[in-house]
C-alpha cells in the first residue's frame, strides 16, 4: 500500500489505530475483526472498514485484519521505523514524567539525552537519560544529533530554546510549553497545549447537558 | 453574540484564542490589531477576522481587537465562568506535575482534591490540594461533588476508575492514560494521547522532507 493513497482525515486517524494496534500486539492478539476493533477502539466498526479499506490484503471478509501487519505497514506509514533520535530540554516535573512514563521507543523514538539549567540535576540520570548542562546542547548536537527536542522548559524561554534547537538542524519540536513557536519552514511543530485540551472539555461538558 | 451562530470549526480554535488573548491581558495589552494578534499566534490574519468576524463590535476597522472584551465573550462561550470543580486521580510524576505547573483556575477550574493508593503521598498536600485515600472516592463525591476529573493512574485501572467516577455523576474525563474509555453518554471525555502526538510529529517530519 502506498501512502499517496490514503486521505489526510485517515492518516490523522493512523496515529489512533497504530498505538491500538501495537497494544493488541502486545497482548498476543493475532487477528481481529472490525467489530473488535471497533469496540477496543471506542470507533464505529464502519468507520474502521473505511478506513482500512486501502489495507485490502489484511483485511479480508470473514478474516479480519491480521493485526501485526496492519500494525506494520501503519507504522511504515507513521515513520516508525526511522530510528528518529529524540532530546529532551527541561528535566523539571513534566519532563521527568515523560522520561519515567512515556514509552518513547514505542512510537520509533530514541531518546539519548535530557538538558537542564539546575545544577541539582544536572550530572543525573534519569530512567537510563543522562541530564547534561543546557551550555552544552550545541556541541551536543554537533556531535550526536537529534532529529526531535521535546520542550518542557518554562515558558519565557520556550522561543530563546527553539532558536538555539532550529540553528542546530533539529526538524521537530514537540512543545509541551504554552507558547506558540516561531520556526522556519524546515522545522515542524507538534503542540501538546494541555490548556486547549481542558477549555476544549468545558465547553463539552456544557454542550452535552442542553 | 450567541454561540449558535458560531461554526464548528471556529469553536474548535476558540480554546487556542482564548489562551493567547488570556496572555495578552495579563501582559496588559488593551487592544490588538488582527495583524499583530496573527504574528503572536501564528494564524494568518485573513484567517482570525473570518473566525472573530461574529464578534464584529469588538473587531472595529481601524481599531482592532478589544483584548479584555474578546476574551471575556469567547470564555463565556467555552464556559469559562461556570466555576468547574475538578479532581485528579493518580498523583505520580504526571499528576504532580499537573497539580504544581498547569493553571487550572486560568481555563476556569478549581481542582479541589487529588486521590491516590500510595500511602507514602496519602495525606500529603501538593499544591495547596489535599491527597486523599482512593478509597474515600465516593464519599468524597458524594459530599463534594465533581464536574471533572483529571485520569493520571496507570492505563491498567483506568477503566475500573472510570466506572467509579461516572458512577458517582463525574460529567467529564479528562484522560492522560493511553486507554480508550469506554463510559455513558452523560460523561464526555478529552483525551490528551501523547503516543499519538509523538508519532503525528514524526509524521510531519518525513513529510516536511519530500
Amino acid at each position: 500500500m502506498r501512502k499517496e493513497k490514503v486521505s489526510t482525515a485517515v492518516i490523522r486517524r493512523l496515529p489512533r489505530y497504530y498505538r491500538n494496534l501495537e497494544e493488541l500486539s502486545r497482548a498476543g492478539v493475532v487477528r481481529i475483526s472490525s467489530g473488535a476493533l471497533s469496540a477496543a477502539m471506542g470507533i464505529t466498526a464502519s468507520q474502521i472498514r473505511q478506513d482500512l479499506s486501502c489495507f485490502g490484503e489484511f483485511g479480508l471478509q470473514g478474516y479480519g485484519y491480521n493485526v501485526e501487519n496492519l500494525r506494520r505497514e501503519i507504522g511504515e506509514i507513521l515513520g516508525v521505523g526511522q530510528g528518529h533520535r529524540a532530546i529532551l530540554l527541561g528535566a523539571g516535573n513534566l519532563g521527568r514524567a515523560l522520561m519515567e512514563n512515556f514509552h518513547f521507543e514505542r512510537t520509533g523514538f530514541t531518546l539519548t539525552a535530557a538538558f537542564d539549567v539546575d545544577p541539582a540535576v544536572i550530572g543525573k540520570t534519569l530512567a537510563g537519560v543522562p541530564v547534561l548542562d543546557l551550555k552544552e546542547l550545541e556541541g551536543y548536537l554537533e556531535r550526536e544529533g537529534a532529529d526531535v527536542a521535546v520542550l518542557t522548559v518554562p515558558g519565557g524561554v520556550a522561543q530563546a530554546v527553539t532558536d538555539r534547537l532550529t540553528q542546530c538542524g533539529v526538524r521537530g519540536l514537540w512543545n509541551f510549553t504554552n507558547m506558540e513557536l516561531s520556526t522556519p519552514k524546515s522545522t515542524v511543530v507538534e503542540n501538546v497545549h494541555f490548556a486547549d485540551s481542558l477549555l476544549t472539555l468545558g465547553y463539552m461538558i456544557l454542550e452535552n447537558k442542553e
